[in-house]
């Protein structure tokens, strides 16, 4: 009706008339669908199914699509809830009738083993140029244009856009979101996402005026480096928040004791949340908290977090709770001190928090706020609102505050019922209020931080590199073999000579100077340490023929080829580097501590691949005990520089080297000046004793250990 | 009136008569008091003020207690609001009158810097044998008598009793009560706690068959030692949870690194809460979650938890939190599993969670719970309520199921107002209802953990050992004094020769054995490390001549006085032990990772000391990196009982030796068979050098370190 022809995923959300396909009759799902639809207020509504049989408030009901289009009816969007049978059909004929968007509400396809039946939906849609969300989806909202078609709870109108792979958890969430106090644009759930997905969502909602806060529910990405930079470029214009669920089942840190298991865990998907700049959450409530935020809040600039509050109790703790989040709760510069001084009774307190007592009212709380925002970054205000306050006013004070600095202000009213007139006060004002000071500062860290980012953000893609092969045959490299290669991608590996007799150890040794570590090559022995595959501190040649014998001795029905011969280490700090493939994220790189520490520890930060030095420098500050490279008791502080190069340069192998499956540097030995990598592990793709393998760890303290 | 006359504190929960003190005129603090007292329901309510002035309800207004007395009215508890200047004068006419108990709600004294006028206070208290709460308090309420003499909400009844050192803070709990589900017994705000305090309502709470749970808000406790006891004492009968704030304040964990910096940190009260059996929680609505499950659930007897749900993400999430709190969620037996298979139809998911689809209806929560819980110890009931679904018949069948099998229950509604009709179904089954089901698991693994403490519980108070005083004159003990001393307790000394000369040095060496260490021995050396005062791997008489030399010179401005040589320990992991004295709860134990590994992860368990080696052998299960002292690729599990041992010996010497102001044993070696005290430091009480001060670390990596 002169309304323009949506394109692209606009026929979702912007259609000129939306069909429903199944039964209208009394308690049917198509029923339901079209008493949403027009109790929603959405309109043309029409209805087809075997009967052309209608209900209230349908414009026309038909027997098909080529019926109504025949009528004149324009259908941009069909939304299926008939038996699985029928699916592919109806989307036939919706396709025949020139609608390109269909909503599969309808159950029975691969979530039961249905398999074939969804492809079948799949031809369809690739046949007639539809695109499809579902089957066993739960529909999908646009509040702006009340469009409801979907059978959850509708949801009060606001800036928020939710995506769901759960139909249910969707749901659940609309059906909070008025007691939660945060509005929805639009809703969408993709169910088994035969078709569209979450990176096509993430790409519309974009470039979606209506929506200004994406949040997603996560089971597993579609595709994990597309999902990355879908993420990455809607993230560039709007805050993502996301829920991924499934940490369990991946074993969490404990399972990332070695590179080698990295894969598929759950610590791959927080590196790739972290890259792209998505907010990761853990749950609905923190979820609502972070979108209340950001619905509502100017961006939060900075750490510095003044706390308001008229009760010492609730004030301490979120003083406590911000300062474990990282917020930095500075007290009133002097300056300030002096203004609330002045201001303010002599009882009130004037730390931070700024504790107004009892007696604090609305022009208390105004005025305070607003003196304290011109030093501080944002505010937390807690009213702990007893029968005799006035909840209304002290709301009121907030509010008034918030709009003349322009500053983020959360607020906390903290007494139930006492507290409820705040609250339209508070949503009129544009201030969200939390439960709890906790979760409010909660949240002002997680924005501080999202926007710290958003400042730092570098968009690095590196050159694709060229591609080749790993040397030699074997799945796992040799040492020799590895360090070679190593050697000649420009990496920092040890002098070393290959020796296969005690003459040329001893020589060896003597011509790279004592004292030196050797060590056993042998194609049997997985980990040199098992079998006391290593002998260090030698210090003679006499020392060197005797090591070559025993080692010689010990590998001999273990394809004993020779010795590798290197100069000792001292007073480094171990470290390890490593990639793997994920299967949802592809190459992954890992920085951790070394050697035994490493698997004690779980200490190991994760990226996709590839990165640049300053996210290297990045990771190692995600470290547990990052202090270990810098200056420290009189050690000296290690070549960060060199080390961070190493990682980026390593986190652009799996690339060059698509049959490179694994790559383990440990130990990579950090020093004052420079890094030596220590051992090397490569395997390559096919490789089967890549799973389930242990890491080759360092049993020795001698060699350039932690002290 | 025939009541009995209650004693101890049973004259302020259970008063035969109140009389409020101060004005009553509208608008008064006094008369919002009356006005509470009458609208609660207490009676008889009596006046006390200057003009003898009533208000309605009031049986008797007079201008004494003296007048009050005389006309025959009995008053067990005065309840003050009149200004400070007063208060002391009522007191005394209170206790004339043979009145024993008051709560001093007016302000005015401590806080505000009239420390004076608080001990006028104590001491009218003492003449009359009266005890009080206040000043500065908010009063106190027991439901069960419908006593209400406080300025907060009342709040509902119910089965905890809320003790808080602020009154703002128990207000808001109060006020929040009713809407988080929760119901009190009792409530009392001690203010500035002039006379009774958190002991002393622990003591009598511990007997009040009105309460079945204590929850606690603490500032600071007022003597460490008496509430570790009390607390002790309470949780052997019902259950304590405690929020401690001003965790911030002390800086948290990153002071930890040495045992020099332990006395007064959170991490003290932490530790303190454990050893007492309170479950600490980190605000108020995790005190609300933690609450409402103690006073519904019968006894959560173990980890094995099962989730039954009609949706699956928000089973998903349910379950990543469950893992991540440490709860089982072992799948189904094959019983069960095929049991379950008969009941439900097929398309329900049979592990853990058990999903029932949306299809699921009273009769598949109430079977499949009850058939469940005869293998799960308990089960959470996730009800993702679409407006399609009867909420009260799925909350009936989950009551049921609670009800038949007796065990603990958490029931999540999901859905705001579509699941409302829940409510009053769980609440009248004493099923609770968590807001997530991730705060159900957190609830659970808690108590869990809780109920497995009681079980395990051991009374151990070791014999008070002699009295008796460190050697020597210094306020840091030499190494070789401190080292005979510590042989002296039977401790596992290193054998060791002072040696006064190259020559002495070489004999001693060589007595010992090669290798050895050489540590310089100098009164002005504090940290041997920095003034590089030690030598390893020495290995001729030759070298230990030229080591002794060496460390000659570079202490010979420090008061040189010797060298101390001890053979070299090997493949020995690196702990620490420490003693020192925290300002609340006196000596405190510190176990954690010794030498630059320590300082750089802040890896350290504690405990108000003394401790016994069982308690010890835990405090190592809390360090992040407890595997270090097991068996590990290939390296030998450590004596633990010999570290055990070290320990809970340790732990008593502060209280042998009043004088020990702290001791720090690091390195202790931990060796295949037994420890060896690698490094002491002994410093004396009134130590000015014991504060700030830095952990003497060893700097080289030869010496029994971590690989």
């Amino acid at each position: 009706m002169g309304e323009k022809v949506p394109h692209g995923l606009e026929s979702f959300f912007r259609p000129r008339g939306v069909a429903v396909v199944g039964s209208t009759g009394e308690g049917k799902m198509g029923r339901v669908l079209v008493d949403q639809l027009v109790a929603g207020g959405y309109s043309p509504v029409y209805a087809v199914n075997p009967r052309g049989e209608g209900a209230p408030g349908v414009r026309a009901a038909a027997r098909s699509f080529a019926e109504l289009a025949g009528a004149g009816h324009v259908v941009d969007l069909a939304v299926i809830a008939s038996p699985a049978d029928t699916v592919a059909a109806m989307l036939e004929d919706a396709g025949r009738a020139g609608v390109h968007a269909a909503a599969v509400i309808a159950s029975g396809f691969a979530e039961c083993g249905e398999k074939a039946k969804e492809e079948a939906l799949v031809r369809v849609a690739c046949t007639y140029g539809i695109r499809f969300i579902g089957p066993n989806c739960a529909g999908l909202v646009n509040t702006k244009r009340s469009l409801f078609p979907t059978l959850e709870t509708r949801p009060p109108m606001g800036d928020v856009a939710l995506v769901s792979q759960s139909g249910a958890l969707g749901g659940a969430v609309l059906s909070w979101a008025e007691e939660q106090g945060v509005g929805f644009s639009k809703f969408v759930s993709y169910g088994n996402g035969a078709d569209l997905t979450d990176v096509d969502f993430l790409d519309y909602l974009r470039g979606d005026d209506e929506t200004k806060v994406v949040a997603l529910y996560l089971e597993t990405v579609s595709d994990g480096r597309a999902f990355l930079e879908a993420a990455r470029q809607l993230t560039a214009v709007k805050p993502l928040v996301v829920i991924k669920s499934g940490r369990s089942a991946a074993g969490g840190r404990a399972t990332l004791s070695h590179t080698g298991s990295l894969a598929g865990t759950d610590a791959v998907y927080d590196a790739a949340f972290r890259q792209c700049g998505a907010m990761r959450v853990d749950g609905i409530e923190e979820m609502f908290d972070v979108c209340r935020g950001l619905a509502s809040f100017p961006p939060v600039r900075g750490k510095r977090v003044v706390i308001v509050t008229n009760s010492g109790g609730p004030g301490v703790l979120s003083t406590d709770a911000a300062e474990a989040v990282g917020l930095d709760l500075a007290p009133p510069s002097p300056t300030l001190r002096r203004r609330l001084a002045e201001r303010l009774p002599s009882y009130c307190s004037l730390g931070n928090p700024i504790d107004l007592t009892v007696q604090g009212g609305e022009a208390e709380y105004r005025d305070v706020l607003s003196m304290a925002l011109e030093e501080y970054d944002a505010a937390v205000a807690i009213d702990v609102n007893t029968p005799y306050l006035d909840a209304a006013l002290v709301a009121r004070g907030i509010v008034t505050a918030a709009k003349v600095t322009g500053k983020p202000v959360a607020a906390t009213f903290m007494a139930g019922k006492t507290a409820a007139a705040a609250l339209p006060v508070l949503i009129a004002g544009s201030v969200p209020d939390f439960p709890t000071g906790e979760r409010a500062v909660a949240v002002l860290a997680l924005l501080a931080n999202d926007q710290a980012r958003r400042l730092g953000r570098r968009e690095s893609s590196p050159p694709e590199p060229a591609k080749s092969s790993l040397p030699g045959q074997g799945l796992i490299l040799s040492e020799p073999e590895a360090m070679d290669w190593l050697g000649a991608q420009g990496l920092p590996v040890p002098q070393r000579r290959l020796a296969r007799s005690a003459e040329e150890a001893a020589t060896a040794a003597a011509a790279l100077g004592f004292p030196v570590a050797i060590k056993v090559v042998a194609s049997g022995v997985v980990h040199k340490t098992d079998v006391g595959g290593v002998v260090l501190d030698v210090a003679s040649k006499v020392s060197a023929r005797s090591a070559f014998r025993e080692l010689s001795e010990r590998a001999k029905d273990l394809g004993f080829c020779g010795v590798l011969v290197v100069p000792m280490v001292r007073d480094a700090v171990e470290m390890l580097v490593g990639v793997s493939r994920d299967p949802q994220f592809g190459p992954v790189v890992a920085v951790g501590l070394g050697g035994v520490t490493a698997e004690a520890l779980h200490d190991v930060a994760l990226r996709v691949a590839p990165i640049d030095e300053a996210e290297a420098r990045v990771m190692l500050g995600e470290l547990r005990a990052p202090s270990l490279l810098g200056a420290f008791r009189g050690r000296p502080a290690r070549d960060l520089g060199a080390f961070a190069s190493l990682v980026a340069r390593v986190s652009q192998l799996p690339f060059q080297y698509p049959d490179l499956a694994e790559l383990d540097l440990n130990p990579v030995f950090a020093l004052k000046a420079g890094v030596v990598i220590g051992d090397v592990r490569a395997a390559r793709v096919g490789s089967d004793a890549v799973r389930g393998r242990t890491p080759s760890v360092r049993l020795d303290a001698n060699q350039g250990t932690i002290a």
